[in-house]
Order: C-alpha cells, then structure tokens, then sequence
C-alpha cells in the first residue's frame, strides 16, 4: 500500500512534460493536466533585475521581490547586495511553524548607498493601477484576497489599502518596536502555518520561488524566538547576489504561470473543487496560501 | 539590532515559571502572562492511555490520540503499537509544506488484533455531547470552527457533522483511492500550511503534542509527493508505545490548557487584539490553526 494524499502541485514544477495532456473535460482535469495545456504566454518569466541568489552551503534559494509593494524596502536590498553586505552573513533563527531569519553579524559592515533602517513599507493604495486578482472565498483576516502579479496578497476596497499576505514562503524585513525600525538588512521566510497576524506589521519584500526546502529543514534554534544559541550552529550564508548581475549561464531562469490568466483561473477552480479519484469530499473553498502559483523552470532553458 | 516576531507561544511551553505574573490589565497582559496567571484548574493532564509515543533517533514525539473523533482507528493503532508493528518502521516521506509520513515496509508483519484497513471516520455526528468551544472569526473552510477538547475542530450545525481540521502537527492515516483503505498502519502529521482541502477526506487520529520540530526537519524526499527514492533515505523508527504501557518514570507528563477555559478564551482575544509594543496593527482576527492550544510539561513533575 503505497498511499495517497496526491498533492494539488508543489511549489516549483519541473519543465512542462512534452507528452500532450489527456483529453479529459474540464470537470475531471487534475492540476498538472491543467498546467501541461497551458499556453506560453500564460506564463511570466521572473525579472532578473528583481531576483536575488541567496547562497547556502546546501544550495541556492531564489527571492523574488516585490518592488510593487516595498520599493524602498527592494531598492535597499539590492543596494545591500550590491556592496556584498551579506558575504558572510548568516542564518541565525530557526523557529518552528514560523520563520527561518538571517542577518549580517558585523554591524560595522559597509552597506553601500543603503540605509540601515527605512519608512515601514506595510500597505499601500489600492490605486486602480494595481494589479489584482481576486480568489472567491470569504478569507478570516481580509475582506478580500488574491494574487497581484506573482504574490499572494490582501485588499480592503473601503479603506483603499493593499497589502502582502503573509503566506508559506514569503520574505519579510525584520524590525525592532519602531514601525520604521527595518529596513532589510534582517530578513526572515515564513516556514510554517501562514502567520497571518504579522500582515500589516511587518514589511514583505517577495516570496521564495525556488528552494524554500532548504530553509524550511534547518535544525531549530533553542533560544528564545528560536535564534540559536551557540556561534558556531549559525548557518552560513556565502553570498546574496542580483540575478541581473551574474553571466546568463550562472542563473536560473524561472517563470510563473500569470495569476491573471485563464490556467490560473482554471487551476483555482481545479483545487476548489477536487475530481480526481482521491477525493471524496470537495470543500469548494481555497484559501490564499493554498493557492500557490506555479512556478518552474522555463521549459527553454 | 535583535529583532523581533514575538511569537505569541510556542507549541510547546516549559514549565511555569514560578515569579507571580506582572499585574497588568487585561488589555495589555500578553500570552506568557496570560499563561502564566492560569489556575491549575485551567489545565488538563493528557491520558496516558491516548498518548503514544514515536521515538527516533533524533528523539521522541509525542502524538496524543483522538478517540472521540477516531475510535476505530485509535483502538486500531494502539493494536498494533501493542503488537510492536511499528518497530522498525521508517520516516519514508517528507514533503515541503505538506506532510511527513511513516509506514511499516515489512507487509506481512504481524498486526496483533489490529486491522489493515478500517472504515473511514472522517467526520461524526455533532451531537449535544460533543465538547466544542467555537471561536469567533470567520473561517474560508467551514461554517463554525473551534477545539474540541484539545483538537481544532469544524462542525457544520446544519448538516449535523464535525469533523477535526488539518492544522499543523494534525496527525493523519494514510489511504488510498478507497475511502475505507486506511487503518492507521501509515500515518502523516502536517508540516507545512494547514492543507485544509483534506478535511472530511482524511481519517484525523491526533495531534502531536510535543516534537513536532523533530520531524518537520527531516531532509525532503526528492520523489514523487517527497517520498524517498533510496531506502537508506528512510529514517529509522525504534517504535510507536502506548505511552501507559511505560513505566511512570519513562513517561513525559504533558497537559494542555483547557479549550473550554477562561484562560484559552482570554489567550484567543489576546492573539486577535495584539497589545504589546511590536505589534502596530491588530485584526482582530484567529484563524483556528492559528489558535494554538498551549502543551506543557505538568509544572510539577
């Protein structure tokens, strides 16, 4: 007996089979069918210029930022890369069901043209500019979610604000008390239960699209907050790189399926409602963090 | 800079401290405080006997058992934990943001009274003797969600049924397509974002009590649905004991604080209104995997 439990889709996909997709109506597609239809052109690459490399001694994780929702907060980042703030860097928080956090131990290091701390970049205008795609069921902490571009997100229309989820993977700016305390020079990824209580209080600055695996299994910290302990449990981060600034050859050209396209729409109705043989009870509800966006490898490259 | 996340509680608090708690009112007092101002009354000592025990190399996990939701298979894998079944079993899947999974590779080995496969209990009757402390917020999955004693829970008063939720550390018994093909010879617990699409389609049989951080670290399996490709991946399990079948002094006295409390109550209101300094925005709102039921070590063993 080998079980069971067939997962929607994992975070990031393989280059699409080259097989066609079985001809089944729309009612009983699973979700790697509705993926294997899909055009090109429903799928976004990932903008080099706002993707950053953090290396690993197990491998590299891939950042997308969010310049849309925390451009002060991405431009400082990169500047931060950019003067290799974070050669030597660490992780040095491992909490479970929460957040995996690295940061610069030498405070004296030279940050380039960044800031140490910035304004809080917690919300912003729900102008009509912004793009976002609604999910239909009703959410416990907004009164509307959804995507806008390639990240899970939340708006109140009678407010006229919009702002980052805090869902499986995103990376946010640690801070002090201050709201205005961070400034992205300590960064942390949630790796567990969405905690959506820190939306609003926290800038998010993007969400790891590839090899959120590698932070999620680092051994948890048993200090408080689940910072470790001891120097040498710290795990060493080699560098934090813009993609833009490495050869072609040197990256890794990811693509997201648009969250405004007819396959994501299609996908989200597949995990609403499950027809695969599996399932014997079908919810018809998804929730933000549940609908994760496809993300893979362009089948090119 | 030493951020920050204050996390409202841990899965698993230590001990009580013994310094009478910070008099505070209500509207300020945090968790910790809130905790540590609950009568012993408040608190409920797990039955030995619905408690058992996973122990691997990394340590031991403590799964407290269902029986209100679960009889079946809580009768079931207390059988075959009594029949040694799960000893040397294997961890033979991990996968990120979703589940780890165990299983007895060995078929033909005996099973006690045990059965290989039960009759599903994925939800039951909402009757008027079911405990069920409803929480307050909205949920996007069920119409009413709560504890029912130390487990989140849904009900649907309409239809007259409740059922346990996929929370995470929620432990699971695997199956396949057949409704009825589980029976608790392969169990899951949830390590990523609550995968509440699997309620109702799944046999809930626990929660892990304490450990969970031992098995949400285990390296992902590179298979399919993050099974391990090669044996010598799998992860060793001593055994699975009923933690009454131990003698005393080998036993972890673990109780959770009483959902049906004055103390969860005001713990509940306390993570929807956040009070404290970091914290600059409050929701107002729990989702109920967010509404982690405090597990402590008995503050006088």
């Amino acid at each position: 007996m080998r079980p069971w439990l067939a997962l929607a889709l994992p975070l990031l996909i393989a280059a699409a089979p080259t097989q066609p997709a079985k001809s089944l109506s729309p009612k009983t597609q699973s979700a790697a069918e509705i993926i294997a239809a899909s055009p090109a052109s429903d799928w976004r690459a990932l903008d080099p210029e706002n993707t950053i490399y953090l290396e690993l001694p197990a491998g590299r994780v891939i950042i997308e930022l969010a310049p849309t929702f925390a451009p002060g907060h991405v431009a400082n980042i990169k500047a931060m890369a950019r003067a290799h703030y974070f050669d030597a860097a660490f992780v040095v928080r491992s909490q479970d069901n929460y957040v995996v956090q690295w940061s610069q131990p030498d405070e004296k290091k030279p940050m380039g043209g960044a800031q140490k701390t910035l304004k809080a970049e917690f919300d912003r205008a729900n102008s009509p500019e912004l793009p976002f795609t609604p999910l239909p069921d009703p959410d416990t902490y907004a009164p509307q979610v959804g995507f806008s571009g390639n990240f899970p997100a939340a708006r109140d229309p009678g407010e006229g604000r919009a702002w980052l989820t805090h869902c499986y993977g995103m990376v946010g700016a640690g801070r002090d008390n201050d709201a205005d305390s961070g400034g992205g020079s300590e960064l942390y990824a949630v790796i567990g239960n969405a905690p959506r209580n820190l939306d609003r209080n926290v800038t998010l600055v993007g969400r790891v699209a590839q090899g959120i695996e590698i932070l999620s299994v680092m051994p948890r910290g048993t200090g408080d907050l689940g910072f470790y302990e001891k120097p040498e449990q710290r795990i060493p981060i080699k560098s934090i790189t813009v993609a833009a600034d490495l050869p072609a050859a040197q990256r890794v050209d990811l693509e997201s399926l648009r969250s405004d396209s007819a396959t994501f729409a299609k996908l989200v109705e597949a995990r609403r409602h499950r027809h695969d043989d599996w399932y014997k009870y079908a919810s018809g509800r998804l929730d933000v963090c549940n609908a994760r966006l496809p993300t893979r490898v362009h089948p090119a490259k």
